[in-house]
This record gives C-alpha cells, structure tokens and sequence, in this order.
C-alpha cells in the first residue's frame, strides 16, 4: 500500500446519481420491449442517443462539439496548454437486443469524468476529449469497429464504399452521410499521434473473471489475438440405410471430431487467455436419410501471446491429419483473419494500476478476450483499458448489467488517472 | 445343389437387347444436362414417363391399362383360371438428380418378363399384373412410397389433402387428378388381399455388399425397421471470447459428442444390418464469435432386429445421460418414426432363391436398408424382393449403375419364380 495516497488530495469524485441515471437515459433509445437495448448503425435509436449525447456534452459540459468524417462523435474541453488531449470514450451503438452497459458505461463515464472535473472546478494543462466511436459492435453492414478502424486508417474506405445494409440495403457510405460523417473525405481526416496524447476505455468486462474474484477492477495488459480459418470438410454423401459403416465418409463425424480436437488443445493449455471456439457450422445435403457429404465449419481461437497460437495450431494439423486419415475426407483450411495480440502502453496501465492502489481497492491484471476500439487506437496513442464486472458474466443480451457501485470505483479511478497523465505527460 | 434344374426346362428367357433399350427409352424423360434424371411426381418427365409405359403396355402386350386413384399405373394380362393375380413391379419416378435404375428397373423388368413369357406362348394359370406406383422417392411433397401407402390404406387420404409442392404449391390431391387418380374416392378402392396373390419386386441394391461379394443377386430376408428421433440440445450461447472453456455449455459440442456416440454404438453391433447417421445438424445462432447455445439434430437408426434396436437405445442413453452431465446440458428427445423391420415372405423368399439355383447361379440373402413400396405390400400378399448390384454402391445420382448382364439375370430368375408361383398358388 506504499503508493496509497489520502483521498483528500483527490476531492473530485463521479456523482453516483447522475451517472445512474445517465446510462438509464441513454438506454431507453431503442430498448425493446423485452429490456434489450437495438441501437444499431444509423438507426432511429442511434439518431436519438446522438442527439440526446450532443446535447448533453453541449449543455452540460459547454463542450465543443464534432462529428468527423466516420460519424464518430466528439465532445472536447479545452486545456490550459496547448497539448495533445486526452481522450477518453468508447461506443454507443448495441448489438440486436443487446445491453445497457456495453459501449455505453465507456462513453457515460468519460462525460461525467469531465462533468465532475469541471464542476471541482479543476482545470487540467491537457485538452480533454470524449469520443464515442461508430459501430463498433457487429452490425447489419458487416463491419464492426467501424468508426475506429475507419478514422485511423485501418480500414480502407473503398471497403465502406461496398457495404450495404443487410435489411435495408442502404449503401454505409450513405448511412455515415445522413450521421454527419463522409467518407469520400476520409483520407485529410485521419487521426494521428499528433492527434491523442492518451486513450483511456472503460468497458464492460463480458467475463466472469472479475466476478469469480470477488473484485470490481480490471486493468486490460493485452487485448486478444484473434486468428480465425474457414475449413471445409469433403466428404461423401450416400445412402444413410444402404451404405455400411465402414464404408462411410461422414463430413459432420469428421466436423465433430475437429470441433472437439480445438477443444481439447485450448483446454490443455489451462490458460485462462486462450479459447477456442467452431461457432458455425453447417452440413450438407442435411437431410436426416443422406450422410453429410459436406461440411463448413468456421474455426475462431483467442489467443494473447503468439508462441501459444503456434503450439496450437501444429497440434491441430497433427489431429486433422489424424481425422482425415482414419475417414478418408479432406479438410481444406483458409485463414480470414489473424489479428494479433496487442498490449495496453506500460506507461496507462502502471498509472492506472496505481490510481486504484490509491483508492485503496483492488484489481486484476486481465487480457481482454474480446476486441474493443482501443485496438486501433494503439498505434496512434498511449493505450489503456479499465474493466468493470459483468454480472453472471453475461453481455450482448438484456440481462446485461454492471452494478453502480463498480461504475462509481472505475469513474474515480479515471479522475485520477486524467489528473495524473496531465500531469506526466507533455 | 440339387435344386438344380436343367435350362432346357425353361426355354423362356428375356430379351437383353429389348430390356437395355426400354431402359435407355425411359431415362430419356427427365435427363438433365449432367444425365442425372429430374422425374417427381406431376412433373412433365413423370406424365411423359407414364404414357410411354402404358402405350408400351397396351402396343407389346396387349395388357389392359388401368390408373387406380392414387394414379400408380397397372397393366393386366388375363390368366387361363380365376386366381388371384401375381403382380411385379416397382416404381418410376425418380429423386431430384438421380439415376436411370432406381424403380425403372423393376417397372421394365416386370414389363420384360411378361412380353418373354407371352412371345414364348406361356400361358399362366393366374392374370399378371405391373405396377409402377407413384411417388416411391423422396419429393417436393414430403410423403414418400405415397402410391402403395395411399393404395394399401397405410396412408389417410387426410395426409394427402393438406400436402402442397414446396415449390409449385399444387395441392396433392389435385396432382393426382392431374395424373388420373382421385384421393377422395380411394376409400373404394384400397387393395386387399382379395387383389393380389403374390407380389414381386426387383430392385437395386443401393448399396455395394453384392459387389464386395462378387455376386449379381441378393434375395432379401427382411426390408429393414427405420428409427428417428428429433433431438435438441439446449445449451448457453456465449461470447466465444470473454467465456472461458471451463464456463461453457456449447451445444455444438455436445451434439458432436452424440453423433460420434452414435457411430460408436453401431459399430460396436459389428453387424452389416445396423446403420446409425445423424444427416440433419444445425446450430444457433451459427455465428463464428458467439458459443453455439442450440443444436437441432436428427438421428436414424436402421435395424433389422428389435432386441438390436433396443440394446442400442439403452447404450445412448447411457451415453447421452453422460454428455449432458458432464456439459451441463439439456438433451430432448423425440421419436418422429418407428417403423419395425418387415420381413419377406419365407416361400417366396424360398421360390427365388430356387429359381437362382436353378439357373447355376449363386445369391445373398440380405435384408434391405432402404425402405421400398414392398413393405406395404406385405400387409396385402406375399411379397418377396430381389436385388441387382448396384455399381460402386451409388444411387441417387447420375452416375447410379446396373450392369445388363445383372439385369438379364434377375429376369430369367423372375420369370422362373413366376412360373413356380403360378404352379404353387391358387
């Protein structure tokens, strides 16, 4: 407890309250009737919590406020220096029926940081900024973290320019036009390290990690590799009454067997950072009189450190060969995505660490095994993350819910760690 | 071998060169561009198919042509004396991209061995009668073996009102008339065993056990009992990166599990009359970042024996109980079909083989794994079944073979049955 500091030093507190009652605002735009929360890309809801945001950082912090060409809405404070601000926020839009707390805890949070700054009265040398990024979420244009990726240049706007609303068939270029983005100006808007000093996310932990250890903290160290392969298994579709069983070549069996060889690796690692998962799975002709000659399988593994991604991945090519040997089938394999795992700055993490140790609480260093915005701010920013619990772990679903009392913790944590960057960082 | 008879004692034989030909004649109505045949129920290749046959009927043998309500089509040749008729047949149409033998066989068969019998001036004591029932295959209407269900009485004419084309959305029963039936008189009209005397069906295999064996004939012993059962397996979808491993409950994995339980079961029997496919397997939501929380899934089980069928249904659930608890999941189950194993009639069965014998050759018995319009014969007439091998196992695709000089065989051991029965029976 050597780096405890008496909580007089820091008299700025979030307001309980208002936070509550806030995140309660904010939800009921697109709440269905069974709780959960629709607010996807360029929907009504998405329209009205923008507006009701805007609103809400104008009036209550005389905020100025902008959207930028991904529809990416920011509030920004001015500083005393002119220095690179500090950002804080994270996302406002929902997956279908999803919750109340993911993205929306993030960007509340940052607002009433500054609200209760302001109203302390405590002036900071940094500007500060909120954001709240667009689409983050999976949406019906098939591209989540939209708004990151699109205003730090991951995303190239040639892929927006090809997206359509699955529903809808609204172009997304058309969709971020009528939110006040405009992606054909993309390329003169980027954000650079010339941009962000620091970046600073709370979300929703979407685990039981926190909860199974009785804490209300996290500090994220790493955000999770994700490495994901399209396999095809070939197989022989026959008679399911004429064609004996050793005679068979079964796509599903061998699907089954390949789904539980993942299983298996991932669990024999006993790492709490690495998961594994066949999330879709589709057989063919799927008739209950045809042996599945066909199967699409969709491979997804979690992983934060490469090596354990490499280990992994040559005991799954043994076992596949394995399969493919004893069922005589083929397995094809193509990679789609193999984003690596990336670290939280040392610099945010140790600050933010230090910032609970002086509210006297406690964390947990965690990974994140989910992606967030903050991925794609790292090149551009020093980096944190901060997670509060999820009840019975549980997100995307209207049972979604964090407990006030670890907003509140995370909201004073923030204070401080602001009040600290302003005053380390140049 | 002493059933042995000399050849000379039944000069009549078919005609290989006719059969060939008949056979080639009747594929062209439904070929597609890949030479797979397109003929279900109302579709032009199955009306093109039916005048073909009863025009073939009426021209080369003078045989009566009558269409009963169910539309299967009958030709009859008088017999010297007032019996029962013995009646061959099988059945014409064909499943979506299938092949030219499948029931084709049968129908010309049946066709050959009564034009052979009639140029050899054999005059039977009993009428013959061909059949070619409607609907033997899987189709766009969802009843399959719909003619010699409809026509026995297994099938309520009820069933058949409400059943539309999944495409065309013609009623049934409107299908029918078109093809000359009439579902609302079939009460009238439903075969007893006033009607028919002995029934004979030529069929092929489907599957590769005569081939293995070298042989070009399997008499068979007993159309084989079909079990289903519509199985779900409730589980937790879950955010497939914030779940860990050991929180999970994923019910794709679960149902792989059953399904290699299921193959495992059956093998473990060692018998080449037990078969065990899971053909239909879907899960939800089917997306590659979320844990599968719901499975649906059909498993079959083909069973000559019930005491084989019940020892196997005690080792699932045994192993299923297993699966659920060590998942903490929910598995339901629903039987959808127990249709019990029909066996052929013995002095049938003893007159074919006779007949094979007799011609030097030598045969299987073999129960069928596929269901056929035999089985609800049986109920009716004394039923017996032949099989012709079918090259590599294949059926229900274009590249479904039969060798002629199988073919040959199986009509010249026909037309000695015949004429065995038409001594025996009265």
């Amino acid at each position: 407890m050597t780096y405890k500091t008496p909580q007089n030093l820091y008299p700025v507190t979030v307001n309980e309250e208002r936070i509550a009652k806030n995140i309660q605002n904010l939800a009921q735009f697109g709440m269905n009737k069974g709780g959960g929360i629709d607010r996807s890309l360029g929907s009504k809801a998405d329209i009205q919590a923008r507006e009701w945001l805007k609103k809400l950082w104008e009036t209550e912090l005389q905020a100025t406020v902008a959207v930028d060409p991904a529809a990416n809405l920011w509030a920004e404070c001015a500083g005393k220096e002119t220095l690179k601000p500090i950002v804080l926020g994270s996302h406002h839009d929902a997956v279908a029926n999803g919750g109340k707390y993911d993205g929306a805890v993030g960007v509340l949070l940052a607002t009433e940081v500054v609200q209760s700054l302001k109203e302390a009265g405590y002036k900071l040398r940094h500007p500060i900024k909120i954001v709240s990024f667009s689409a983050e979420e999976p949406n019906p244009y098939n591209i989540s973290t939209l708004g990151s990726r699109l205003i730090t240049g991951v995303l190239d706007s040639k892929q927006v320019g090809e997206a359509t609303h699955a529903y809808t068939h609204e172009k997304l270029s058309e969709t971020l036009k009528r939110l006040g983005g405009d992606v054909a100006n993309i390329a003169n808007h980027l954000l650079t390290d010339h941009d962000v000093g620091a970046f600073l996310e709370c979300h929703i932990e979407q685990g039981r990690r926190l909860l199974d250890n009785g804490l209300s903290l996290a500090v994220v160290s790493t955000i999770t590799g994700i490495y994901r392969e399209e396999i095809t298994i070939y197989g022989e579709a026959n008679h399911a009454g004429t064609t004996v069983m050793e005679n068979r070549h079964d796509a599903l069996l061998a699907g089954a067997e390949l789904s539980l060889a993942v299983e298996q690796a991932v669990i024999k690692q006993r790492r709490s950072d690495v998961v594994g998962t066949v999330g879709h799975f589709e057989i063919y002709p799927n008739s209950a009189n045809i042996i599945p000659g066909l199967a699409h399988l969709t491979l997804e593994m979690r992983v934060s450190n490469d090596q354990v991604l490499k280990e992994l991945l040559v005991q799954l090519a043994d076992k596949f060969a394995e399969i493919e040997n004893k069922r005589q089938i083929i397995i094809k394999r193509r990679i789609i995505l193999d984003q690596k795992a990336v670290p939280m700055d040392p610099m945010i993490r140790e600050t933010l660490q230090q910032s609970i140790k002086a509210t006297g609480d406690s964390y947990l260093d965690l990974p994140s095994m989910a992606g967030h915005d903050s991925v794609h701010m790292v090149p551009i920013a020093k980096t944190g993350m901060l997670f509060v619990p999820s009840l019975e772990g549980k997100s995307h679903c209207p049972e979604e819910e964090t407990r006030i009392e670890d907003i509140v913790k995370a909201g004073n944590v923030l204070i401080r760690t602001v009040i600290a960057l302003d005053k380390e960082l140049d």
